[in-house]
């Protein structure tokens, strides 16, 4: 009954060492862009320039610098700082911050960012959604109406914290986190927070006083309806060290880093995601991992020197790319006429009216609402709807934590559902070709009776193994009580691991026991195709020498083939005897 | 420009809709063994007996039940009970109750289970490794000496509140929560108490009375070194009610509650792999939510009757087997013996000396511990050494619950892992085929320069699609820097989805995203073999409309040949001009 085959074979070549698969997995984990790839050939002292440009980015662009694309720099430089102080006050005001505070937040972040930052089109500053979930965090442990010192000195301690997770996770390439906030959760985020955000801005629109410091819907209609102007002073000078006010007293450590992280990680979130849709336009391409450093280094120092969290904001980051700015320098022009604007102009601020502020605020967070997107998730994709309003509601109506903490979980639970529960298909030969599909998604693909095809699609391991195994049991029923007679049994059974992109032991057991549970039926079991991940495991685990060589396809068509082949065999076997 | 196609086509029917694909998904996930699949077009009288058959097993087994069956079921009961004597004390012991609880806890459980288990083969009875942990939760905030009777008490609630979870979880069909206890897991975590429970022994055998309530081995060890009998009275009689003693005071509340889900969970698996493994040597099946089901009720009622935690311990379900058992009756014998055993021979097993039941514990656990597979792991896989390790050390020397934790958390964290790293790989044409399989495993296989061809083996969602928009263009740079010439970049990118098994909004996105860098850089992008789930969705999202069909194909041979014939035209075009 041996089938002698020709053609083509799988590789059955012994596996992989450890070292190399492990050296190749970690790289793929930690530095999918393959950073260094470009200069791996060159001499030592060109490649040590070469990996501190790759670090420090001015040395990359500075070099090749000239004044023709200063111009432009200077243009939009100016442009976004004539955004950034309204902007600056506001948003300090919606973390209960002297309004001060926003200004010195473009002063001293923007010129880390000229030197760390590796995206020519962002503009830091500081965003309105993180203002109020810090905001949030901090005032839930201290009043800024009692306390207002301890308050601004946790908002710096927590800015502090923010810089050291963010570089931490930058040096230590976990630029996967992000990975983790979905496009939906990010929708349902913005969406809900600006709206969250419109309706707090109603106190200035609507000259109100009393008003209250939760953040939810209910809370913030039932202040606006019971209720019915201050401006901060601005000092003159620049940004006052802030060193001495970092407060790592046991007693708020909880608070501060807690809020430190998460507010860290949206606005990082924010921030990668902007500065990589800008650059996407461009045709250029953003390290994460790098703008992660970039924005650590930038609120280390400024939690040092009177600042509060900074990112990348989008309105910002829009007026700069519209204004044509060429580099990172634009960044530094911003911070040279923010530090002109504190020497000198700073007192004039004191009169910007509230309902300008809130104006301001509103048009930017009207902006932020996007019907649309939430409407095309619908159409297309019900749960990723679901994980999106999970935000958008949770921000809305609960807290700003608790929102992103349903949506991410959400996210996270239909990640284990994508790999507890593959889709596994049956296969069948589309007519006049050698090609076998899903028989479901190409009605006309038939298979030959008596032969079962099914295909795999997802890493076989121990979230899905039980799985697996009912579901092959399962459509070997299926396919038995489709036919009517005995003689249309299954007599082969064919995995196709095409799809399999790796195995695990329970994986491997699985293989081992589904095989067993066949045998016993007396039906044969083929794998076809098995990938190299999944090669390399079998032969270590010795199931190719178990099943056997002749047993394993490179395709579903030779293995098809060789199977009928056996089929037709059998037949003449039964004839003849 | 346009290229003609010949032969099969993709299939672009219309999305099916959401009603289809929502009730599929959901009954993929909760019943992926189909269980009502046998009798779909029966009777509705017939259908209704069925069901009730399917979930009180009972009414299947015991109509086709005969004498010559019972002979045998009669014989294992009688060997089980034998064995459950001097086990049930010796773990009763281990959970520092008083040794009668194991007896009732051999009487009432296997009933419930003879009723609603699905295993011909599972005995029902107390573990090892479960008495001991169930002793450490709530060891912690009882001590067993200063209070026995609240620790008994507490215990017992423990157990409903493990009848409530399982019962709930099977209800539910949540079996899925099963499954992530991988076998590596359960390999390390049987060991580590294995070697734990040995040490524990050694009290008895060394006839040492001081002994350590800590279970890691330093402690172990310690108290070993340190030091140099006592029997409990076993009244006559049947279980006494213990329901009145059920305690629900919100101090102890929490303690009870984790207690009881924790090893509910590791009874469960342990209780549902063990069935599985001796119905596979039969070639039959166990639905693992009806096995959930059973044993929520067994430890429902047990907690009411005096009995402690019960699942399907190992050593006893091997010895039922090996007896010859042939159907649940063996359980209802076993009971029916330890009725007659807790009401006239109770007094006797007085007598039993502690170093006896020491031997009987030893021997059991030295049975569980397995070197051998411990060393396969390390030879094929050393992600799941380190699983295995994790809970091993973890369970040896912190504590039980930090093994679990540690390892179950190491597991999660690789399936995260590959999701969020999925495998690529470069596709070749293996020479005298049309077959395109990874370079890397066949390195015979070779391309055609300017077309790219890759494989991406995953779901194309959130958690990976920054990952796979990275490595797509990392792969083209990488084919660039190969080729010398300036003629020889690449002109066409294809992206073979067959491995793709779903995609979300994220990913949708991701796809758009390269198309769009793609075409700045004057790349042609298409794709291939979309699956059905895919295809749906990219349909839903007009990703086809935007890409074009002619730019989806069903086979990367086929595209291919596209990509060729318009690579060819264009020299041609070049060469006119």
């Amino acid at each position: 009954m041996a089938v002698t085959r020709s053609g083509p074979r799988v590789n059955f070549a012994a596996p992989r060492g450890f070292a190399k698969t492990f050296k190749s997995k970690l790289k793929e984990t930690l530095f999918p862009d393959d950073p260094f790839g470009g200069f791996r050939n060159e001499k030592p002292a060109r490649k040590s320039f070469k990996t501190l440009q790759y670090f420090v980015p001015v040395f990359e662009w500075f070099p090749k610098y000239n004044f023709s694309k200063f111009k432009f720099d200077l243009l939009a430089g100016i442009t976004i700082t004539s955004l950034a102080i309204p902007q600056g006050i506001s948003y300090a005001k919606l973390a209960n911050l002297p309004p001060i505070i926003g200004l010195y937040s473009s002063f001293i972040p923007p010129i880390i960012y000229a030197v760390f930052g590796s995206s020519k089109h962002l503009a830091v500053g500081t965003v309105a959604a993180c203002s109020l979930l810090i905001a949030e965090s901090i005032g839930e442990k201290v009043n800024v109406k009692e306390n207002p010192d301890l308050y601004l000195h946790l908002i710096f301690t927590a800015t502090f914290f923010t810089g050291i997770f963010q570089t931490g996770l930058g040096f230590l390439r976990l630029g996967i986190l992000v990975d983790f906030l979905s496009h939906s959760t990010i929708t349902g985020f913005m969406n809900g927070t600006a709206v969250i955000i419109c309706l707090q801005q109603m106190k200035g629109m609507l000259g109100l006083k009393h008003f209250t410091s939760k953040t939810d819907v209910v809370h913030v209609l039932k202040a606006i309806l019971h209720n019915r102007k201050e401006v901060g002073e601005l000092k003159r000078g620049i940004n006052p060290l802030s060193l001495k006010y970092l407060n790592f007293d046991p007693e708020y450590l909880p608070v501060t880093i807690k809020a430190g992280v998460v507010t860290g990680l949206v606005a990082m979130a924010e921030g990668i995601a902007i500065a990589r849709s800008f650059a996407i336009m461009k045709n250029e391409q953003i390290d994460g991992n790098k703008e992660m450093v970039a924005f650590g280094f930038m609120n280390i120092l400024g939690s040092f020197t009177s600042c509060y969290l900074t990112t990348g904001p989008f309105s910002k980051t829009a007026v700069n790319f519209n204004s044509g700015c060429k580099s990172q320098m634009s960044n530094f022009v911003m911070a040279i006429c923010m530090m002109l604007v504190l020497l000198f102009l700073a007192p004039i601020f004191k009169y910007t009216p509230l309902v300008v502020l809130s104006a301001i605020i509103m048009s930017a967070m009207i902006g932020l609402i996007n019907y649309n997107e939430i409407i095309h998730l619908f159409k297309v994709d019900k749960f990723d709807f679901c994980i999106c309003m999970a935000a958008c509601l949770g921000v809305s109506f609960l807290t700003m934590e608790t929102g992103l903490i349903l949506s991410v979980g959400l996210a996270m639970l239909r990640a284990l559902l994508y790999v507890a529960r593959p889709a596994t298909c049956k296969l069948g030969k589309i007519p006049n070709s050698e090609l076998y599909r899903d028989t479901e998604q190409y009605p006309d693909a038939t298979g030959v009776s008596g032969i079962l095809a099914l295909q795999i699609g997802s890493p076989i391991y121990f979230a899905n193994s039980n799985y697996i195994r009912e579901r092959t049991l399962r459509w070997i029923r299926d396919e038995e009580s489709l036919s009517d007679s005995k003689s249309n049994t299954v007599e082969h059974v064919l995995l196709d691991l095409s799809g399999a992109t790796a195995i695990d032991m329970t994986g491997i057991e699985t293989l081992m026991e589904i095989r067993r549970i066949l045998t016993a039926r007396d039906i044969k079991f083929g794998i076809v195709n098995p990938r190299i991940e999944v090669m390399d495991k079998l032969a270590l685990a010795h199931l190719v020498d178990i099943i056997g060589k002749d047993s394993v396809y490179l395709s579903i068509d030779e293995a098809v083939e060789a199977c009928r082949f056996s089929l037709e065999t059998a037949k003449q076997d039964d004839a003849a005897s």
